[in-house]
């Protein structure tokens, strides 16, 4: 490798932002019509061109008249005018009141010339067809809403800047504006690089290495948050020319363009030679983690920003540097609620000396204080993107963060909310059931023996263990119920598996699960079991099975390898297997039990995990090998 | 009118809100594509139905081997296989790695047929070119990423209900899904009655009465707001059969049918008889201020709810009964931030025995309080929209709030924000052209006498106050220039008034400005230097011209009446004259001050002012007969 690719000279994250404010993405201002202006930004101040209302509109039922002619009238001494004709609201006066006249109105109507005033028709009486009594006096104005009383011809309604919401739409349409100046929206262009890239919704030949495109459709849904309109380009693989092509195309087309994708050697030198050729680096690498590998720079008269091709560590660097810019340009203020404040509820060390932006998840006490947990599951996991709600950001020459220290969480959107329930442990079809029924919940995969480490250590607000348990954590008992395990085979189970004594005497390939979990853990019981019955150690017969050692996480994914042909027996349930339409071979049945933080029970959303628990018959009626269990 | 129209069984709010929420709006599921799905909201849940990565990866560089054949093997003793070729990332493997053999792999490629763990390159030396030393001993997985290992087949991805943003974008992206099954858009159809309505954009009859329609684009923006999906039908007018067409035309298409605009009786006799026949009518009248003409019911097979005419009395009710039940068929959660409390600045009284959805405003003193204000402008105004934040719901028993109550606010958007200005007074063309260069901020034109009584009560931030000024009120200076004013006449002055004098002696009709507002106060003392002179009082001259006592409040005003040829001479600015064409008579300048309530001079939105104000010169450059003072 090259020097430049080590991005030994990294920039600090200030200077980074620095480079990017000096980019120029700002659209010219565009005209939208009312129909779709909302969320969009005036570009410039809106003055009232007309009145509103447009016209003297009487503002009672009464007679129009002319206030001089009532001066002195009261009750005693009324005045007498003739009646000369009648003004409805929605129709234009066919009638001039003249000294000593009047017209009969109604509200919301127009006022007739000559008129300067309307009498309430309460105090009035008609005397026959022709004349009307007047018993007070009134003066000029009175019960009239003049012209321009709501808003005047020349006001300043509205001012640069202003977000339209429905409220302000509602001005616009009152001032009669059919259509609207507005900010644009900096058009971003999204390159996407590296020939193992499929987009989704194509087929993908994992064999050959294929993964989906991420970044591409995630980068664009963030574009488009921060108020700029995403463009996809074709996907540019690794060839040179056509990236180089994909590039200077966007660079065209759009204000900004970020490429992102592959981290290959190679796609990393076309970047720098096409940007070096027609633009200008401003710089390589920044001093964060997740993301150094960020570039930023010039590409003929439009602005770039080269993203890291891991998605958590795209998303970060585009969430940290580039949407800022991109709210910059098209006028959107920054959102209001991005940030909360919590506890951290484990200790953290770091010491590579770079900016950190630590992915973490929120949970929340009884008391209804935040706690803060890192995510890390490497930059290379995307479900680390769902299972982290915002990001702390740690100061370089911050080595270690205490257990119970603040921290301010900048959350992933302002839509983020705290899981009603955070859930660690087994993986359980009937559990995802239940947190089907709860409105908002995050349940995290880690195993049994991982959950209960877990809830020992106070974070989350259950967990879910299955099978055999070594060592006690307290607890509370929510829920539980049974389900059958053994070995998956192949439809019409051809070798004739009838237990794992076949797995240990024959020549059979076997996958299985990972020793944190539940149904591992019953699997290892099962051959202390045999052992005992063959007078041998446990050991002995893990290492007599062919692929004992070969463990998956997840509880179908072996059962999947099984339905592959790649294996002849796998761990797994009957629920799997008839799910898959493969053979099972019974072994036991083991109880998965949901277990409460104690200090957790009076959540609201724990309350209502438990409410969720009491429909379990239901729950579980149509799932193979599971039945309900009182405890 | 008949008893039904006068609404004398009202519902109370929380019988309404049962009516509503026993209407079915709710839409079916639709799909849409990957790029189209920000924002929406599952309507399944999403297991995956791949394994992530899909195939068994290199997390190292170096060697794919059996384990196997490593055991044993370390420094003193190293193992040596055979190297039988080479896998790089993004392509298939062409090669099988029998016992005793190895070949090269690179992070991210594909676990060859055979291998089943990598020994990183740094533990081996390559012995020429076709054998490999390996110097440590591995177990199987050791360094390879299993296939599903960040999310595997068969696992719960996302929960129903999940709102689609960048993340959960991102996961689905890396599931490979190009599309999504979604909640639908609840479609609601919005029906605009009245033959007085015009659409924005469209030309206005004012002197026929006509308006522009406002509820129908602010209501559609209130539904696209909440989640759903707005139709516009034609505007219906009065007319019976096109309404009653539209009417079920709608119902035939949506599911709800909302109607709003004209509150004509006969327009309300349509909807009624609509609705009978082709319907039911679950209530007619809710006990709440403003929007008591609000109808609930079905149509066909659609919902029906009718909103009151009024555009705040519309919103009002559109936001407190019909969202909820908009964003519920949407399964979009409740906006988090939609709420604030405060201190209410001022005393409020109210006595109908209705439960009051009272419009505030809110501004924030300097310890960061916020401090609410009624805004009440009559329901007829558009302004009270965007002058008001959002709304305090008083309950129907209480009369009395005292100042200094704790309120809680119903803000009337997620992103509303409480102003970094709020400043009452004079409307002046120089001070709206400062406000253009504040971020956030929000002007009352009151006038000059009214702005210093608010101020007086510590209300607002800052008062504009332009000419003489009769009491007194505890400030703080910020800034002030000089305007000149006269009388406005048409082009060429053709009736060659020189001065006020011209309007007393002769025949003119002339227009006036609000006693309010500081021209008012300068024309008033004007006169009064006149009647010294003359040796008379200024009642008397006030009297002698036609149309002193007819006001108007906004500044322009009077000038567009003599554009319209209305009159022959108005009170005015130059500036406003040379805008419009006009010619002007000058009698003097008048100082207007900026002044500010001294609470406030530390909060960061009046030191923005002061800073503004500072470029005062440059504002005033092309403003005919401005200057700038220094006091």
């Amino acid at each position: 490798m090259s020097d430049r690719k080590e991005f030994r000279d990294l920039t600090s994250p200030a200077k980074a932002h620095e480079a990017i404010a000096s980019l120029d993405l700002e659209p010219e201002p565009e005209t939208v019509a009312i129909a779709d202006a909302r969320g969009r930004i005036l570009a410039e101040r809106v003055d009232a061109d007309l009145d509103v209302p447009g016209f003297d509109r009487a503002s009672m039922d009464g007679y129009a008249v002319r206030a001089r002619g009532t001066f002195g009238a009261d009750e005693a001494d009324p005045a007498v005018l003739d009646l000369v004709g009648e003004v409805h609201a929605g129709s234009e006066p066919d009638v001039f009141v003249d000294e000593g006249e009047c017209a009969e109105i109604s509200t919301g109507a127009v006022m007739p010339d000559g008129a300067d005033a309307v009498v309430m028709v309460e105090k009035t009486d008609e005397l026959g067809t022709e004349a009307v009594e007047i018993r007070t006096s009134v003066a000029p104005g009175d019960h009239v809403m003049p012209a321009g009383a709501d808003i005047a011809a020349g006001q300043r309604a509205l001012g640069p800047g202003t977000e339209l919401t429905p409220r302000e739409i509602g001005l616009l349409s009152a001032l009669g504006k059919g259509e609207i100046e507005v900010r644009g929206k900096p058009t971003i262009g999204i390159v996407s690089t590296g020939d193992e890239l499929v987009r989704p919704g194509e087929d993908l030949n994992s064999d050959a290495g294929q993964i989906y495109d991420v970044n591409s459709y995630t980068i664009a849904a963030g574009v488009e948050e921060a108020g700029g309109e995403a463009k996809l380009y074709p996907h540019a693989g690794d060839d040179m020319d056509v990236m180089e092509e994909a590039l200077t195309t966007a660079a065209e087309e759009c204000d900004l363009v970020l490429s992102s994708g592959s981290t290959s050697a190679s796609a990393v030198d076309v970047v720098y030679q096409v940007i070096e050729e027609r633009g200008e680096l401003l710089l390589h690498g920044v001093s964060v983690k997740p993301g150094k590998p960020m570039l930023v720079g010039r590409l003929a008269d439009s602005a770039y920003v080269g993203l890291p091709g891991y998605p958590v560590s795209a998303l970060t660097i585009f969430r940290t540097f580039v949407a800022p810019a991109i709210r910059r340009a098209a006028g959107v203020p920054e959102p209001r609620t991005a940030t909360v404040e919590g506890k951290l509820a484990t200790e953290e060390r770091y010491s590579e000396g770079r900016t950190r932006m630590m992915p973490v998840g929120l949970v929340e006490n009884e008391a209804g204080e935040t706690l803060v947990y890192p995510v890390d599951k490497g930059s290379g996991a995307t479900t680390s993107l769902v299972e982290a709600d915002g990001v702390v950001e740690v100061d370089a020459d911050t080595e270690y963060l205490a257990e119970g220290e603040q921290v301010r969480v900048t959350l992933f959107s302002p839509s983020v909310r705290t899981p009603a329930v955070l859930a660690f442990g087994e993986d359980d079809p009937a559990f995802s059931r239940l947190l089907d029924r709860l409105k908002s919940s995050r349940f995290l995969s880690v195993g049994s023996r991982e959950g209960l480490r877990r809830l020992r250590d106070g974070l989350p607000d259950a967990a879910v263990v299955a099978g055999p348990v070594r060592r006690e954590v307290e607890s509370v008992g929510l829920g539980s119920w049974k389900r059958e395990w053994g070995l998956i085979v192949p439809e019409g189970n051809p070798a004739g598996i009838e237990g794992f004594g076949d797995l240990i005497d024959g020549d059979l390939r076997f996958v299985n699960l990972d020793t944190a979990t539940g149904l591992r853990a019953s699997a290892d019981a099962e051959l202390e079991r045999l052992a005992a019955a063959r007078d041998t150690d446990a050991a002995a017969l893990q290492n007599a099975i062919d692929g004992y050692g070969f463990t998956l996480k997840a509880h179908e994914s072996p059962a999947r390898r099984v339905l592959a042909g790649e294996f002849d027996a796998g761990l797994g349930l009957r629920a799997t297997a008839e799910k898959l339409g493969l053979g099972f071979v019974p072994v036991d049945s083991q109880t998965v039990r949901v277990r409460a933080n104690p200090e957790r029970v009076e959540k609201q959303g724990m309350k209502d995990l438990k409410a969720v628990l009491s429909g379990m018959e239901e729950v579980l009626a149509d799932l193979p090998g599971f039945e309900p269990v009182d405890e």
